[in-house]
């Protein structure tokens, strides 16, 4: 018997197309942990250009702020927040991922 | 208020990975509903020669047949149907496929 495995990929459209996949939740779940863009950039290996990048994308296509920057004396830049759309994107994503990472896991055993 | 619609893509896995995607089922329901894979592979818009490289790297990852064809005198070249194994590829695509889209339907007035 072949065990298969249920896979797959999740984001989220407007009416103009596409608007947040699997690259920006990890781009905007790292900023609501780190607080800091430029931090989870980096981690992300992605340049700090191409995460404003990402962010104004969205913001534009969704004609609504998502993120605020404090400008401060810390090393390393200022800060960076979601704002309360940002927020409810964010979980927006996330609940439907959690409903079907556990509708998945009743696939589990599927085999051929 | 933007209207937001989530999206998917599923595909199946084995321990060796990507078996079995949307391009895949396409063919596979094509195959079931006309019977034959060059009318299918037409539809499609894919050379006779692609749509069997699909059916035989299936099959290949699997290690089962899909599929069996027979020769006939038939204008078109001999028909083509799916085995048993085949057929429950088929089917457990198309049941998670169903599942999502009935969960995907709760989700159709999320609004940011």
């Amino acid at each position: 018997m072949v065990k298969l495995k249920p896979r797959f990929k999740l984001w989220l459209e407007t009416e103009d197309g596409y608007v947040f996949g699997p690259g920006s939740f990890k781009l905007l779940q790292g900023i609501q942990e780190k607080g800091n863009l430029k931090t989870i950039a980096e981690e992300l290996k992605m340049s700090y250009r191409h995460a404003w990048g990402i962010i104004k994308e969205i913001e534009e296509t969704l004609g609504k702020s998502i993120l605020v920057t404090h400008r401060g004396g810390k090393v390393g830049g200022g800060g960076a927040e979601l704002t309360q759309k940002g927020e409810e994107l964010l979980e927006a994503y996330l609940k439907i991922k959690s409903d079907l990472n556990q509708m998945f896991s009743n696939f589990d055993f599927m085999e051929l």
